[in-house]
């Protein structure tokens, strides 16, 4: 018999309070032996830079309790909400946990309905190509099931589900209702505060962020570089101006000629932010122009994100994760990586390794060669 | 009738007292009307950046008494010196000059008897696949002509030569002998020295290279940003490493899996400089590795260089410069550009405009949005 595993699927950009509660939530609730992280890697799924590496936060996560940090590679994680849930279920699908615990602004709803078959709807909706593929399907589900999903965490509980139904699994949903009213606040609490708030008062050199984070994650914020989407902005300008429109048009969510409005906006916008401001239209949310400007700046073609392998990439374990990894090796249908060996490195359908030399420009620290999965010893033990 | 012209074609990196004399030497020997130069644009024949940008160098040039400027593209200038030589050839003919005044170590061969027919050689040269093209046929010369050409300028002389050759051309040919022993000589002279000398003392802030240079370059040289292939590095480095092995092979002379090589050498090399002596082997010479690297940086495939199409770039004019154009005007076989117009700008075909967008990220200087046809009185007049 395998230990019992609870998992959660994070950013932790960084690590705070707020995830401490989620995840002694998750603990309490499920009794789990054993706690997962499906962690984004270098880059987020709204289409940012991580402020922290991967190897800082997977240290962050482990300190607070996590056994296991799996990592979400950017390919799979700089995706709309649908189909990065559905990359992250995968992984946990593949690592047999027993729960999946998640944040969520509705914690009452019963999720796991949810899990047992595909919703399908049907409606004009689908056929609007004014609509995206998740909003015509948040309209059709309103109107036919009555469920309104308005927030961003309900939404991403939804879309879990989704991607567990019809797959006889026997993984099961573990709402937890948010303490914070979610990425949208800005603002500092006393204890609890949004990834964006605690981001916001650290690169305003705010100290007030403090009280928000675990001392380990202080500590790790205190002597690590944060990064910025306007740290990469020579290089996705250079990406951008060395590029053909045809070339342009291969990037994987280029859609509808808006390589000729990047291309034009690209050689005078002075800045990131100034950049992201001038391509903005009614049209494109700012997540999505997020996610396409990664898409460029990694150069991850419609193909590239086609031909998607995913691995079981670890990047840190406790004593406990160790176990847990152990029990479950024979029975893995995914490949394992606890160490970057020259095989993993050169193999070209391992995009991660294209992005750590990226991060690794702006960072000066080394991502993917000669790193193996940290280990500590568990903290409860 | 139209005036008679002089063509040099140069790369002024930057124009100093030996271009100087090369520029008089040719008006006396030929008594043109007009001096028309053949300039390299932001890359030079040997894979570099220009020290100083075109328009920089084209007001030198006008300075000193050159009536019309006529850019020659990166994609024609950095090539193998037959290529070259063949590209620019192109653009003289194209300009219906008279004469083509270079300088040359041999100026008493008669370059002008190559003119009349395409040396034709044979021999197991040919055959060894660790020959180049240029190799091959020079040991095949020297074996069956016995002229033997070792030294860089005679070598240029000798291909421009043949690219005239057999087009029952009236361009006559005009060696100047050089009076500095050409590239290879490193240190500075009282009055002549070579670019490579002169560059080397800016770097270094001697400003003992006064002595060798008009005093107009010398003040276009205390008011401009000079360039380098270190401050490209980044950019170099990011586009290794943001592409795939695949579109590395796609690059124009990029052979023999030296992308491999590339690949593994751009992770850990610390500078420019050390990239190259890294990459470096005996197969293989500094030019030829210099113009791969400007190749990967502006991104110029092997189809883009296929489909170069020539046109007459003006950078400046004099007014006798003004005057020719004016006199040549209706019988020109190349599109003629002065101002660089929306649909300039945005044909790709122009690979110019890409590479002009690369400098204006390392310089801050606009190159070709905007700008137009620099205009001098003559200085002659």
């Amino acid at each position: 018999m395998k230990p019992t595993a609870v998992a959660i699927i994070a950013e932790y950009v960084p690590f705070h309070n707020g995830h401490l509660y989620q995840l002694q939530q998750a603990q309490q609730r499920t009794r789990a032996e054993t706690t997962v992280a499906i962690m984004s890697g270098n880059w987020t799924q709204r289409g940012e830079p991580a402020i922290f590496d991967k190897w800082t936060r997977t240290k962050m996560a482990l300190a607070s309790g996590i056994d296991l940090v799996v990592e979400l590679p950017a390919v799979a994680t700089v995706q709309p909400a649908h189909l990065f849930a559905q990359n992250a279920v995968e992984l946990v699908q593949a690592l047999d946990c027993d729960y999946l615990a998640f944040g969520c602004e509705h914690a009452d709803w019963d999720f796991n309905q949810f899990t047992q078959q595909q919703v399908q709807l049907s409606g004009a909706e689908f056929a609007d190509r004014h609509l995206s593929f998740p909003e015509a399907f948040q309209q059709a589900l309103q109107r036919e099931e009555g469920i309104e999903l308005t927030e961003p965490n309900d939404t991403l509980g939804f879309w879990y589900a989704q991607a567990i139904a019809g797959q006889a699994d026997h993984l099961q949903l573990v709402p937890i209702k948010r303490q914070v009213s979610g990425h949208q606040d800005h603002e500092l609490h006393a204890t609890i505060s949004s990834g964006t708030a605690i981001r916001k008062a650290l690169l305003a050199h705010n100290q007030n962020y403090l009280t928000s984070v675990p001392e380990s994650t202080a500590q790790l914020m205190a002597t690590t570089q944060s990064v910025t989407w306007e740290q990469y902005w020579p290089y996705l300008k250079y990406a951008i101006n060395s590029h053909s429109l045809a070339e342009l048009r291969n990037i994987y969510q280029m859609t509808e000629g808006l390589e000729h409005r990047i291309k034009r906006i690209a050689v005078v916008a002075r800045s990131f932010t100034e950049f992201l401001e001038l391509i903005k239209t009614k049209r494109y949310t700012y997540p999505r122009l997020q996610r396409l400007c990664t898409d460029i700046l990694l150069n991850y073609q419609a193909a590239d994100v086609a031909n998607y392998q995913p691995v079981l990439r670890i990047l840190g374990m406790s004593t406990a994760g160790q176990r847990y990894l152990h029990a479950i090796k024979k029975r893995l249908t995914l490949p394992l990586i606890t160490t970057a060996t020259r095989s993993f490195l050169e193999n070209e359908i391992q995009l991660e390794v294209r992005a750590g030399l990226i991060t690794e420009m702006v960072t000066g620290v080394v991502q993917d060669r000669r790193r193996s999965v940290i280990r500590t010893e568990a903290i409860k033990e």
